[in-house]
């Protein structure tokens, strides 16, 4: 990669590098607006706009000043790749006419918001070693994984109206919860998870009846963010036979607020697991479609020192992000900018890379140690857990900053 | 219930009496706006504006002029069941000024729409006779219904994007279907099925953590249509464990154009089934909360005549809306205006009364005869399926019309 040299000063070894930029939404006042993460600072579209540096470009003036990214992802990505490639243009010209023009912002002084209007949220199932260890855990050892798993990208259709940015805290849920060998009671739940997650977000529109390859899907996925599943395994454990799991994960999903894009992930791209049997030819692909992605998740206990519960990689997925959308629209289901799809929980194959609590505790009965002498079987009141995640290759960073989210108590209903 | 005149002429028996007025979205040319169905007309409500009706009245100019009815239902359920009386007493007015003034359009000259913009779509499975129908088919006969049945509103998400509105056509989708004892195929459903459902449309917004009760849910509902949740069974059987159905049914789901407020359906209140065992504390109401809604499906061959092949009752409903907006929030999962909760199939004790195609035929075992001596296990191409319902008591008629949807041959992939 040609090294790329920025006027904002930033440590090699930060997320949001030249290389990356990064979308998001971001308010200093109650305006919220488009901006660009670089280095720790935010770039401010609207007010590199105003300074006239998209004068060769032809969009709506206000673009840059919207509630969502959605509009702005509507322009399209050859659009959207050449507002990128402009504004590391104006970074890497030591003397851009933009330098002192006030357009970054420190982003330990703006709000974050969440970056885009979800229309419909699915989350898929897409990791074997998770969907192993679940199937162990809550059906059967011996046939873990269901006889459908290598052929289908297993999903289901979540909640898109609980989906937070980082630093909304999340209030522990009551739920319907069927202890042992005693009828079902109303309790706030026991068995509070995250699931360490990635999601695409749509970056084009596709009609009812229309269907997309696996050479073709990759053109409606504009980026990636971080993605937290909440979930309440002992209300899930309850309610999702026969329909899948609903109230378990519908009252909290938490992302990370800036928006990789595609572009920026291009290079970190690898070769996924073989899949045997050979999938149905509409899901079969050609070149490398995983990404090597480093994922972490920390546990920080009220006004503690964080300990690193997990560390994964995205590259582990079974099924990959194209073969997920071909799958997804191979009945004709429209999808729409904005829409989310994530990957199911990220879990590799040693008992340090699992994704979720249910995993590292092995439904509790292993308790994990953190730094500060305490366990957990799962996540506690006032815990933040945090995810990270950054890919990295010859020295080159792009990296999608966190998501970090408090557990509040329930509250008394 | 008080007679009420309406110098709009029709028949008694005709769905849009006065007594009903539901609202929808219509167009006679590119211009979408807000009408009320009243005999075989469309109330006009920005016609009515402008001409004067709504001078009592305090909001925007321009509410009537909508893609949805999302905004006009903000106004609130004290402004719009206002709205609702106000026309009412227009149209009961003999003398009524605004009579001769154009606010009538046929209803056979005008385009209806998708009444709502949706943002999450939840499928209920709340009839006891079709969960243990579908138990007996797909799971074992001798325990049909599920151990959590009778304690939890049991539900999961669907696909909002492809709800479409009577009328348009559904493409026979293509999915992955698994042959008694071979590899699974990629191929058109051979198992293509409706499903009689009924839909409530969200009326009022929650924030995240706040929960419902079950005396204050109904308030947070504006009004309901008919459901079509198109399903293809085959696709279902082979996806659906463990997560629950997916491609199966988010292909489409049709629903009537016409949404019949609660207002209109107070009258038509009843007793639902005794729940046994009692339900946890938080799902127990009081008052009639089901309703007597009289259900039949049609299906129509190609330049056919139409066969009823089924005849049901909203009234069957084991679990009310109440209560399963009640559970649906009791996590402290947000609902949006213009969100759909669906009730899942309505099925009655009688076989005539079956509200699908699976247990009509008995999965396809059982063979159901039309009036041309044609037969259908499922739904051939070409077939028309017509949903219709309708509350009546005392000589009052409130209906919601009629959902419609041809069958369309799969398209070469």
């Amino acid at each position: 990669m040609t090294k790329i040299n920025c006027w904002v000063d930033y440590n090699e070894t930060c997320d949001f590098t030249i290389y990356n930029l990064p979308f998001g939404i971001f308010s200093t006042n109650s305006e919220k607006r488009v901006g660009v993460a670089i280095g720790d600072k935010v770039l401010d579209l609207e007010a590199l706009n105003q300074s006239g540096g998209f004068n060769d470009f032809n969009f709506d003036e206000s673009i840059f000043i919207s509630e969502y990214l959605n509009d702005f992802i509507a322009l399209g990505k050859e659009t959207t790749t050449r507002i990128r490639l402009a504004v590391q243009a104006i970074l890497a010209d030591e003397t851009s006419q933009f330098k002192d023009s006030g357009i970054l912002h420190d982003q330990d002084k703006v709000k974050m918001h969440l970056p885009v209007n979800v229309g419909d949220y699915t989350d898929f199932y897409s990791s074997i070693e998770h969907a192993t260890n679940v199937g162990m855990m809550f059906r059967d050892p011996e046939n873990a994984l269901l006889p459908n798993w290598r052929h289908i990208p297993v999903g289901y259709h979540g909640r898109a109206s609980s989906i937070v940015e980082s630093g909304v805290p999340v209030t522990r849920p009551y739920g319907q919860l069927k202890p042992e060998d005693s009828p079902p009671v109303y309790s706030p739940t026991k068995r509070l998870d995250f699931e360490l997650e990635m999601a695409f977000i749509i970056g084009k529109q596709t009609a009812l009846g229309q269907t997309l390859t696996t050479q073709t899907a990759e053109d409606y996925i504009f980026g990636q963010v971080l993605f937290n599943d909440w979930s309440a395994r002992d209300v899930q454990k309850w309610e999702y036979v026969p329909l899948g799991p609903f109230l378990a994960k519908s009252f909290a999903s938490s992302i990370s607020p800036w928006v990789v894009t595609m572009d920026a992930l291009d290079s970190f791209r690898i070769d996924g697991p073989k899949q045997q049997p050979e999938v149905l030819p509409y899901l079969r692909y050609e070149g490398p479609k995983n990404f090597d992605i480093a994922l972490e998740v920390g546990i920080t206990p009220e006004n503690g020192a964080e300990t690193v519960v997990s560390k994964s990689n995205f590259k582990y997925m079974y099924w990959n992000m194209a073969q997920q959308l071909t799958h997804h629209t191979m009945n004709g289901c429209p999808v729409n900018i904005g829409d989310m799809m994530a990957s199911g929980t990220i879990s590799g194959k040693d008992k340090g890379s699992y994704g979720s609590m249910l995993e590292l505790s092995w439904a509790g009965k292993n308790p994990v140690q953190l730094n500060d002498g305490s366990t957990r079987t799962f996540i506690n009141d006032l815990d933040t857990v945090t995810m990270r995640g950054h890919a990295e290759k010859d020295g080159v960073r792009v990296g999608f900053g966190s998501v970090a989210t408090q557990v509040l108590p329930a509250t008394a209903n």
